[in-house]
């Protein structure tokens, strides 16, 4: 059996109920407890979410500081901004304009503030909002020049034949219209056994691949692992190789043009998801224009193969 | 013939018809079906455009989103932020200039909003205003920053004598004062051939270069491949040569001072394009005082050589 | 004894009295004389200084730029603003309040300059306040983005049995969330000794370690280093060594996936703090769901070995 | 003579008047003829000016855009925004005032536009201030951002005797508190000379080092070229040696804690500035508190051998 390797930094303990180390979008699948929460994550998190929940975020922050100025502004007395309606509700909601105004800056001025009080939280508002704004500036071009891997993996991984043997394969294309230069890949096999103890185990393995790297990736490409005798996953045959517990941990590491970085990228296939007798359907072709296509909804077809 | 390697990312399948597969910007020459788009991407879009239409488009979208606001004012009332002045289109002004005023958070105060509605309008757009104008911010940032390779390739590539044999050469310069740091470059070249099945392949080769680095680029680079025997041209007369259907595709990777980072370049020659019997007008000398002076005008000058 | 190398960059001199050479932060303990500062360094400070600091600063810097033009306007006559009320500190504060409303560019217009000098003042005060602001955006942006390496060390470094020899262990874990792709690491030896003319000098020595990288951390890794017959500390016995004057110098390089960088930390352990006979307690095991948990609360936990 | 090597970038041919090569801050000594400006030159520029130009550019550009603005409104009539004093003079200011006001978004509402004319360039004058400030604030951030290597050169190159032979050493200092990591430096020496057809040639000679590299630099590294056989300097005498026409041109390269990124740095001396039989004074020691001092005021420092 082939090429043994130490553990890539997982610990080589497993457990009869283990779940895939990796989930499919590249992330552990670990749990952190008594983490302490750091300040600099918090600019993670703002980072990585969705820009609609972003936004919303944006929104509802806003929307609540301006309504705890508002509460200061009643507290001092809505009359050293503006005369008092006399109804409560009517002067929140002034407060909460005359708010909204100096924190964005606004400052009509049709509202303004009289006297030390209302004078002094006004102008610490109009300095704490252009400060909040700061933040969201520096979150704005954060989240864009956030350099992120856009390689898509096929949804699935097949197991075919090969030459003479059976291989493993799966592809990735370039999701964004950018090059992607020298993408590299490792594959590395995880499989779990239970020893004479009754222990679960972890053994890796380095997969050997029909090229581990290519200049440029306009397209698609098709990563191979023959199962030669070479292979850690040649002991096995194809009905029995389905039904270990096993996981193939991958990563890609290219130059992304469009953020001009080294970026990486992870993805897990589990053995359960193999696709016995399947090939992918090509997902480019030349038009008769001679223009070289790619149609992405292609990328994911597979087809049975005939001899089965 | 040389050293023949597998596609170095682009498959090896051609067709009749087919166009070259790089265009001279360096760009891949395919189109992409049925890609989603990503927001990252107008990002990548808006960091690319030239800086008039990026002005353009900044202006535009301003005005469009001040008119909208200026529409909602009219239909909240106009009279909620200043008088009527009976005439809608002086009133449609109106509105449109206390969204301006709103939007830049410029509030001059002459007009005002009073109410609820457009109290809650007028906080709400002067909120997303200052949103827009970070992602305004974040963009010409971004912008700014985005690492861009300078070099400046040489309209022609030119097929000349060399030692004792052909050779093919093209040249480079730094289209920047910064110092381009140990400059690579790579030259593959792809030959299509139709096989005995009537179907049109694509074959690559790494063509040897005289030099693959040097140090520091100041002025210009000659890049030659002499076509000795080793090279996969050597089967080829001159004249046949100009005809093959071929293309040489250069990457060229460099340290940016300005930008202190790694940047790629990648450009496109075919084969047709090959000048016979031609040589590069030198571009730099030393005048008088002896400095070096680099006239970048000579830059794509080439001439005529005697012996034919 | 093993290999010694030439000093990796500190020089072999010493002292009686020298203090370790590296902080447990993992800055050098140099006392920098006659250092000209440089603007450039403001930035890192800034860059560098905790959050609360930072506001703090922001706040106290802000205040005293407004509290510097209300003097100014006071200075120009407060009445070329609003009118006087005849009282001086009231007047500051109208002037505060003014200046403030200028400089964050609010502007409610209830106070607004009259005249030349009041005029030249407020417009350059804004103008001087929005670049204010550029600064302290450029500033947050940098603490956002500035990549930090989030490596853990473990408080304590044990000796202990190992194999058929005795080992020295720490451990590191991932502070983040995020995947630390292919950590690296390099343990120099540095031991003091006085040589024959009473002089104090240091030796250099990179330790073997059982693994120098990983693929990537998402757990704890504990580097060891077998005191076998080819490393430095083999000619000590146990008790000796602790007596030793000596550190050790850790670096551990990876590529943070959060900024998408490789970042560097560094970390020194003295030879006195050597736990003799302990080891580390296992950080994460799998819970009954078959997630697998990290408890960062276990991380420092070491335990007495029986054997002793 | 020892190893000649290709020209690492800069042509072999030369000038009986040619003057060094590299300046000795670290740039070619280039003029650039017929060169496009380019606009990201701009932004190149603004980064590597010196702040107080910085500063002073942006006062003036957004004094002369407010004055080109002000002109426009006295062009449409002052009395659009606020009542003619009937001095021109006197409503230019106000126009001024009222310009700063719009452009900075202040808006205190004393002046405000009334009609069409001013409503329109005063709403477009608030929107193009705040695209200004967005560039404002791009610039300072990337003046900030911008990884600059900050080594110190000695300001002498001393030759010296060394073990059995002379020895060519200059010094480096760390100019930043913060670690440089793994510094290597490269030495190339070029000779110049004419040759029988009486033109003149540069060789290049890449020079042996005592050491290449480093793992930091808390301190001062002096970098050793021994004169041995092996060296192109040694068929020279020492007198004769300082009057070759020559150049050192060294580059170093390392990575920068504070702007976590690989920097690069050149410098030249040249063969006339070689110090004969000098050596460095040490500029660190320790202090009786046992903590090492790296006093920068004697980097400089020479001292005369005594054997001289």
């Amino acid at each position: 059996m082939g090429k043994k390797i130490k553990d890539p930094g997982l610990g080589n303990a497993s457990a009869a109920s283990a779940e895939r180390m990796m989930n499919p979008n590249g992330s552990f699948n670990i749990l952190h407890l008594n983490k302490t929460r750091r300040f600099s994550e918090a600019y993670n998190f703002l980072v990585e979410i969705s820009w609609w929940y972003f936004f919303l975020l944006t929104f509802v922050v806003g929307f609540v500081l301006n309504a705890i100025f508002a509460l200061i502004y009643l507290l001092i007395g809505i009359e050293t901004i503006t005369a008092s309606t006399g109804n409560l509700s009517e002067d929140f909601f002034n407060a909460f304009f005359f708010s909204a105004q100096t924190f964005t800056t606004l400052g009509y001025g049709a509202m303004s503030p009289e006297g030390m009080a209302s004078g002094i939280v006004s102008s610490f508002e109009a300095f704490f909002g252009l400060v909040v704004f700061a933040f969201i500036t520096g979150l704005i071009y954060g989240r864009f020049s956030k350099p992120r891997a856009a390689i898509r993996f096929s949804k699935h991984i097949v197991f075919r034949e090969f030459a003479d043997n059976m291989a493993i394969m799966f592809r990735i294309v370039n999701n964004r219209r950018s090059i992607m230069i020298y993408p590299k890949v490792t594959v590395t096999l995880s499989l779990t056994k239970q020893n004479e103890d009754g222990e679960y185990t972890n053994s890796f393995y380095n997969l050997k691949l029909e090229r581990k790297s290519i200049n440029y990736l306009p397209t698609t490409w098709t990563i191979v692992h023959e199962v030669d005798k070479e292979s850690p996953l040649s002991v096995f045959t194809k009905e029995e190789l389905i039904k270990q517990q096993g996981e193939f941990l991958i990563m890609i590491s290219y130059y992304d043009e469009s953020f001009n970085q080294e970026v990486h990228q992870m993805h897990s296939y589990t053995l359960e998801e193999l696709r016995l007798n399947y090939k992918f359907q090509k997902a480019f072709y030349y038009n008769t224009d001679g223009k070289m296509v790619l149609d992405h909804k292609l990328f994911d077809n597979i087809e049975k193969l005939n001899n089965t």
